[in-house]
């Protein structure tokens, strides 16, 4: 049986943009974890024609109906009634909720008003939720074989009542598990990759491919569903085989969470040390490499020079390449690089130089705004690409650290 | 005329919840502030038979319909074709769309594949609207009094693309306008604020102030609505100067988008240089600083010593002291700011220094993970802080950088 379900996230503050929807987040993660289709997410403030409406139409074509929101002690808080009232039933007060809340406003020196109370009422016949994170018990309808599922709001109560109170009631009716993975490319664009596999993401079946473009990587996502977790990931095996073997290259990992969590990787197999020093990307690389737990052992530091002074007198690139060539030039970055290493010791030094905008800050014609030369220097090696980024300023960074990350990668892989 | 929009996402990355719904989020707010009234939010997945129907609901309560997603080059990019269809129009070629994307093509030295092609395509009669931001055009639909605006996916496109060229199409059409701001705050804790203005945020009407903690900040929103712009602002005014007076020196600007934007124009102000010498922070004060444009005007550069050679021979801190009292203290942190300033020659440098985790990683039962120094100089000035953080590597380093510019900002504030 394979179960549709939706989401319906109840709140006012959603719709006017003050708050993220993580629940949404959250819950798809579980349910497509679950093996469960998740159809719709729909957001309603809290208005009860509204929220009467999104709750018909998703009890017309989905079997499972999760809610979030609304639980709450407030005059707005509306969920548990609309759903009483679209199924007939009527509200009541469920003792043994009255009295956790109760105590939980003693342990915690509060005065319970009269509308906390409201908390404790729930429709007839469901099933109470205890919350052990919050005031506002979930509730659970089993009416005409779908199920409605209500959890309250904050995401930090949300997450764990579906972790501990819904997948135990969820995991018995469903008998189907998806997997997937994710493969990693970066240096080539997404309409390269959709050429090469059109054919195959249009007709796959189980397991599905799906790809994604995001801050100038490509995400292949392969989904694979079965009956155990054990089936699903063998259907997933000679897929990803064969998809990475007609990349190649430029596959830089499967389910690995960024170039930088795997460049970190391999310097830590091959023993080897890594320094950056950074104009454009002004501490990017840095950052981002250093967000890697563990990237002591082989980031040894880099150097931001951000001014020609830091570029001269730290990373000694000479007076005359800079004279000469400016600052964002081929010369310049390889004599940062080899600046760099030599000050570092590290086995392996990047350098990024280029204009990341915003369009109008100073630039050249021969080197727009989007232009960036990285480049790389090892004990007898040394190479620097020019590279010209689309986008704002942000992104232009950002795809400048990614594809210094993904030459300081190419150059390991050619290593003997 | 009051305006009912509502707001479809399309993505199936959406529905397994592998990226936050930032477009809901963005959109919502700046609906709000043109004061149209957002009554949904729907997600659908790449699937034509859903994104339909979601359509075909939307068209019969809404005038205004925002879509974002499915405008791009693959075969599951179904929008545009999906508008067409309901409202009976043929898919027509614009030739300028064409141009554009070829010549970005062109420009960024890559082959345009024929899929890209389809981007240019727009429903018969639609107005396109030119994407400087990423290859797919928006469009917008203007059929049976309503407004069918599609939107590219990737948040950074989708958010500029609304601004500029959205928000002229629908401010000739709507009558009312929200104005809000942002008062920005570091240094004391949501409950703090929560305190001091609870009774003011749960009595005003108009304006109304909401507070948002974050990444260590607390944020409060301050919203009015009006007739028009200025009589908007005008209500805003005095609600920001009271909040500002009551909070004092922990509000580091209005309307500012961060701290680090906020230092550069101090320092910028004041004609100051600035460096940074960041050992657990790792380059994030660099990266931040520079995501600010201009800032070269006032940031020299940082070293990011991630191992003791960096700190003893680029920042020269003594080995006795690293012996003596660990890379992780006061005494540490002080020398590495000494030594920065003396090697950039800045006015002002900042170090950090601290344990980020993930917690199991090397830290002291005196300085437990989460422990960050955050040491700054300037002629004839030195401070040291030793900071006590919660959460993970991410949020650590994050919240150590903002405590580390609120330091230097304070520092700013002092000098005569």
């Amino acid at each position: 049986m394979s179960l549709k379900a939706e989401l319906i996230d109840v709140g006012t503050e959603l719709l006017l943009g003050e708050i993220p929807n993580l629940d949404a987040m959250i819950l798809s993660q579980s349910l497509a974890e679950l093996g469960i289709e998740l159809y719709y997410h729909t957001v309603v403030g809290d208005n009860r024609e509204r929220l009467q409406e999104a709750l018909k139409n998703a009890t017309q074509r989905s079997d499972i109906i999760i809610t979030t929101g609304g639980l709450g002690p407030t005059y707005d808080d509306l969920t548990k009634e609309c759903v009483a009232e679209l199924f007939g039933k009527k509200m009541v007060l469920h003792e043994e909720s009255l009295r956790t809340i109760s105590d939980l406003f003693h342990k915690t020196n509060r005065n319970m008003t009269d509308n906390n109370i409201t908390q404790a009422y729930i429709p007839e016949g469901a099933i109470v939720l205890k919350n052990d994170w919050g005031t506002a018990p979930g509730v659970i309808m089993n009416v005409d074989k779908k199920h409605i599922i209500m959890l309250p709001g904050p995401p930090s109560e949300c997450s764990i009542m579906f972790q501990e109170r819904v997948v135990p009631y969820l995991q018995p009716i469903t008998d189907k598990v998806i997997a997937s993975k994710s493969i990693k490319i970066l240096g080539v664009t997404e309409s390269a990759v959709d050429k090469l596999l059109a054919e195959m993401m249009v007709n796959m079946q189980n397991p599905t491919v799906a790809p994604y473009a995001r801050g100038g990587e490509v995400l292949l996502r392969v989904t694979a569903s079965a009956k155990d977790h054990e089936s699903a990931e063998k259907l997933l095996e000679p897929v990803i085989k064969d998809i990475t073997e007609k990349l190649g290259d430029s596959v830089y990992g499967v389910d690995v969470e960024n170039i930088e969590t795997a460049v970190v990787q391999m310097l830590k197999e091959k023993k080897l040390t890594f320094a950056a020093a950074e104009s454009c990307t002004g501490g990017m690389i840095s950052k981002r490499i250093t967000d890697v737990p563990g990237a002591s052992e082989v980031y040894l530091g880099g150097i931001c020079s951000y001014s020609e002074k830091f570029k001269m007198e730290l990373l000694h690139v000479s007076p005359e390449t800079l004279k000469k060539h400016t600052a964002v030039s081929k010369e310049t970055a390889l004599e940062m690089a080899e600046g760099m290493r030599a000050v570092s010791g590290a086995d392996i030094a990047i350098a990024t130089t280029g204009y990341a905008g915003p369009s109008g800050s100073i630039a050249s014609p021969d080197n727009p705004v989007g232009t960036v030369y990285v480049a790389i220097s090892a004990a007898g090696f040394s190479d620097c690409k020019r590279f010209s980024f689309w986008g704002d300023r942000s992104r232009v960074r950002n795809v400048a650290a990614s594809s210094a990350f993904n030459m300081l990668r190419h150059y390991i892989l050619s290593i003997k």
